[in-house]
């Protein structure tokens, strides 16, 4: 499947999780093989439709009707698992077309993953697929499981895991044996999974089409995925986009980040691994949370189940611990949540419960104190809850034997008296009944616990920024009505030729964007008299289609002051051309005013293979070049995409007023942002790279310097 | 204690950690109070030594013998622990002077942490040990044990646990709660302590000096440590450069990073938090080992005690599932560690051994088909154990009760076979007792098992950064020899009177560090006759200790090219300068060769109150103010830590040639920086600042272009 196909039809993915009958084509009385082990799943854990085994050895396995072939059934078979060796798989799934089977879940390996004739094959299965309408899961996958209804149609071991409750995790990986490991540690964790599903090769159905279809489904409230690398990135973002409309988070562990991680991503599912860099804007532009460890993935799952969102960026710190208070803060702010100073009431409240020696600022050091008078917590939290200025609370306390139960009610009841989120950090090293059961009892209450105060943080500031990022959403549109580009630049973009610099700049011009005043002078005289016309000093460039590196041509003159340095410099720029390359044809030499005093950026846009027009921007020289300080965003751009790509370098401030400059125009940066995106969106078959470098920028408006387009 | 005094005799430490008698005062028949607690403790582990019980309101406590007073004990008594209320403190201290105890151990809190009396309560027992050369750890702390010998001199609830084998780990703590946590979750993952020591608010005893004496200790391999902040730099620095002879790693969890961590962390200890940026390079100059998360500290301790450090920084991967497999990668290579790909004999075997859809390159990927066969791992890592490209090696495998057994026979003879650093990641889900007991065969081989795939990547990471580190210190030595001073410059230092940049420039050159060339005219005749020997263009600049400000005072003239400007510059510049500061005592205008086309960089000195003279390093202009981009490193700088500080800056490149310009001439620049650190060295009572601001960098050579010393 490429780019321009393949949005299947999610309804139709309906039958993977929700199927009222299922065939189960080689299946074993070997509960260890593939796909024993799924028929033994679901007999175990009592799925409730239908099942056919097929199997011509036998006529029952486990006390269920065996068939010799798919077609020797009588009903209706809307799911099918097929673990069959490579070679048959094929005739399985013609069998599965006459059947008019809606899903086919595929465990076989041998296909693209071991070399060109198994990727001749995946071929076949997926234009199967296609023409069928047949939805089709890997080949070379573990398979899926629906937790709420017991399709177990997996051999992983995770089928003999006890479910957790509440089922609330969606989970897609491109890696099954690694998927599966996730699954049995977030378990393990506290954590309740939905489904959960093992894209393997992706032949028909891909990691995108599960991330829609699982938005859809009620029980799902938040999304997990291993990610390798996408094959579609507009499907991709459609699932992102609806996500957040649904307030559903996706969470994201997304390996190739490195170069041998790349190269090691890429050798594994065959999948393109895409330039890490981008997927990272893709994620912060569609508030996808990336994380690097399960414990972020586990601990924000706890943290969000209890359906609190905080609605500022503001923690309070609660900790019996000085020193883990402080490890608590700093962690809040490397993660940009802020650990304001209390104020007023709030400081007046905590003074006069605190003892002498704790302290009363944020982080609030309750100190041992708090073991002898446990009712200290409720109080101290009660005035944190009650600030308007603290959004979010977190909560580190030691349980004893004697002071577990008061601060079990008094935390119950507090949380209850609030919609604020509030996190407990507590690790139990007792193995007294009392403190197990006042932690359970807070855990039933719907408080979230946790047992490391780092993970705590963690999931508070991931909570946050998605919080955030939620609230944004309503200004991500793409500000389409303000632009009208005129008709000259639609003919030069449409026109296969390639441009010039003049040319490049025309179409800049006819989409709104400010280049410098210019003549294009095909003599000598006509360039003296641009320049008087412009006035002086001037830059005389050399234009032509074919030479795109101007000054290796020996074809630009910077400063020219007079006339005679014109006329001079015209001759002279064309020589040189001439010299460079004899063949290219030279359209005559552009006759430009001199920007001074500006601060210089770059605007790029490349064609990624994954994602299509992705619009890069850096300031421009050393930091660009020696700093690799640039940042990106997938076009098309909302405002908010446009802002958030100019403040995430680095030097952002060198835009902001430095060294006693004034700062830029930004709405004129950000608006010279916007129609970029718009005329790389508008031609995303036409232009391969564009590239602004530089575009001067002033207090009070922009310019561009130099442009280069070129087609695809 | 401040930066002068107070170094304490190491061996007299010994008293706390083996103490041949201990007595209790405030000791209490109730095990939950601190006293009671810790006698409880001593008892229960069967402590060796003579207990004496204090407290006049028993004869006998838990059947020993219980005395009224220190006094009436008619042995000696080594340490006391001491947990009275504090207005009680100094009579008890009084009597243990007396009594001539060793070491004291004080719990009770009330001191420095509760404002100006306690801190003058605190004054008084600081003076008292040190007057009569008796060792105090605390106030305020929960105290130490030795878990060697059950010297359990501590009320926190670690005293309760089951102690775990080996005992390797010496711990030592600036919060006690926090610190507790730690043992507690430490000794759950695993790892064994030797001791571990709650340091409180170090009126005596402080931090480094249980660094520096658990070092001398053998069963002590490994250091942890949780700091607020130092108090006495140089004794932090001799510790760490013992730990590093000694090639005992330290591994040092800092809070205080953020802003609000740092706030917090001063008001929780009353330490000097400190700039966090200067602990950051000093942890990296002396090889100490930052770690944010305990599993950092669990996973390097298993890792490092199996006695084995990796030559080198390749690492080779074998893992069970791909995704894992990448992942791994990706972290190896976001720490610094290589994943080279395997090139002939070893990609040969692998191979071989390797199915089609396997993946022989590093990662390697065994691919499910390892469950069938399971002598797949052994033949894969005896080839990477032959490799001498790979350094050290990470197994990523689950165990299934079939082949558990021939997996771990397989790793146990490997691993006994070479020397190479090997650790293995399994996550075991499975209730089989066969698993467990060939992982447990695994862990007696004295191979590390780890069960986080990302956790092991991190250990061997430090590791490999340690092992270098231990490598690279023969280098580390001060290069005092080649560096003699002229005494000119040793006048101008000592001389109390300011320093114009004239001056600074004399000290400089009298260091040896190169300067523009330039003279001091006292009139405008003599400043035309320098400008014409040092030849145009000059610089013209006002010369006067008390003018820092030079541009301010519009007392800078650049670029002047002709003998008319230099006379006119002349007036004006002095002209200005009056105006400015009218009080301003003027020495002349300094004439000066203008520098061309070379690369501006900044170095710095400042006197930090806890590490003393500090050098910065960055690249100047706006690398500098909108980046942040410099690095330090603590004076005296070996060349080893010259050539760091100046590769650690992100815009190193620019300094190694970028844009088609030469490198700079990185000799001379390392040279100038050991000449600026011998310098403050020779000169650190005397220097507050200095400032090079630029040194200008060309292909050959370098020149100081301004330079400013304030004294101190």
């Amino acid at each position: 499947m490429d780019l321009e196909d393949g949005y299947v039809d999610i309804s139709a993915m309906e039958y993977f999780f929700n199927p009222r009958s299922i065939a189960l084509i080689g299946v074993s009385k070997d509960i260890r093989k593939p796909s024993g082990r799924s028929l033994n799943a679901l007999l175990q854990w009592n799925y409730k439709g239908k099942l056919y085994p097929i199997n011509p050895n036998y006529t029952e396995i486990h006390g269920v009707k065996c068939y010799p072939s798919l077609l020797e059934i009588s009903g209706d078979v809307e799911m099918v698992i097929i673990s069959i060796p490579a070679q048959s798989v094929l005739e399985a799934l013609q069998q599965c077309v006459v059947k008019r089977v809606r899903a086919v879940v595929l465990f076989t390996s041998g296909f693209s993953e071991v070399g060109p004739e198994g990727k001749a094959l995946q071929e076949q299965v997926a234009q199967l697929s296609q023409k069928n309408n047949l939805r089709i899961l890997g080949p070379n996958c573990v398979g899926l499981v629906n937790l709420s209804n017991s399709v177990m149609a997996s051999f992983a071991n995770i089928v003999d895991l006890k479910p957790v409750y509440p089922m609330s995790l969606g989970f897609v990986t491109q890696s099954g044996a690694f998927g599966t490991l996730i699954f049995a540690q977030a378990v393990q964790a506290g954590v309740g999974f939905s489904s959960f599903v093992s894209v393997g090769n992706e032949a028909d159905t891909e990691f995108s089409d599960f991330l829609s279809y699982l938005l859809t489904t009620p029980e799902t409230r938040v999304i997990g995925g291993y990610l390798e690398g996408a094959k579609n990135g507009a499907k991709f973002r459609k699932a992102a986009q609806n996500a957040l409309k649904l307030k559903k988070p996706i969470l994201i562990m997304k390996v190739g980040r490195t170069q041998s991680g790349a190269r090691a991503a890429s050798s594994h599912t065959g999948a393109l691994a895409g330039d890490d860099k981008i997927y990272d804007a893709f994620f912060r532009q569609m508030g996808i949370i990336r994380i690097e460890t399960l414990a972020e993935l586990t601990s924000f799952v706890i943290v969000h189940r209890c359906g609190r969102m905080p609605e500022g960026n503001n923690i309070g710190i609660l900790s019996i611990s000085g020193g883990a208070g402080v490890m608590m803060a700093d962690k809040c702010e490397s993660l940009g949540l802020n650990v304001p100073e209390f104020t007023g009431e709030t400081r007046r409240i905590l003074e006069a419960y605190l003892p002498p020696f704790g302290s009363a600022k944020n982080p609030v050091d309750l100190t041992s104190a708090v073991v002898a008078e446990p009712e200290m917590l409720g109080h101290c939290l009660r005035a944190l809850v009650a600030d308007d200025n603290i959004h979010m609370i977190t909560v580190a306390m030691g349980f004893m034997p004697h002071s577990a139960p008061i601060l079990a009610k008094d935390l119950i009841e507090i949380y209850q008296s609030t919609i604020k989120p509030i996190v407990l950090t507590t690790y139990n090293i007792s193995s007294s009944e009392v403190i197990a059961k006042a932690i359970k009892s807070i855990e039933d209450a719907g408080m979230p616990v946790l047992r490391d105060h780092l993970h705590s943080i963690q999931a508070m500031s991931n909570l946050a920024r998605y919080s955030a990022k939620v609230r944004r959403t309503a200004d991500i549109k793409t500000d389409r009505q303000e632009i009208k580009p005129d008709k000259e630049a639609e003919k030069l973009i449409k026109n296969p030729d390639a441009l010039s610099e003049y040319e490049a700049k025309k179409v800049l011009d006819g989409y709104g964007i400010p280049v410098t005043r210019e003549v294009l002078a095909t003599s000598a005289d006509m360039a003296v008299e641009s320049a008087r016309q412009i006035g002086y000093p001037v830059a005389l460039k050399i234009q032509s289609a074919q030479i795109t590196h101007k000054t290796e041509a020996g074809g630009i003159k910077l400063n020219v002051v007079s006339d005679a340095e014109v006329r001079a410099g015209f001759e002279e720029v064309i020589s040189n051309a001439k010299k460079y390359m004899p063949e290219a044809k030279i359209q005559g030499v552009l006759v430009q005013e001199m920007l001074k005093d500006g601060i210089e950026v770059i605007i790029g846009t490349t064609d990624d293979p994954v994602f299509g027009q992705v619009i890069m921007f850096g300031l421009g020289g050393i930091f660009v070049e020696a700093l690799k300080d640039v940042s990106f965003r997938i076009a098309p751009l909302s405002r908010v995409d446009a802002q958030e790509l100019v403040s995430e370098i680095k030097g952002y401030s060198v835009l902001t007023g430095i060294r006693g400059k004034p700062p830029v125009d930004m709405d004129t940066l950000v608006d010279v942002i916007l129609r970029v995106s718009r005329l790389v969106t508008d031609h995303r078959d036409a232009i391969k790279e564009l590239d602004i470098n530089p575009l001067m920028l002033f207090a009070n408006g922009a310019k561009v310097a130099d442009a280069l387009i070129i087609k695809k």
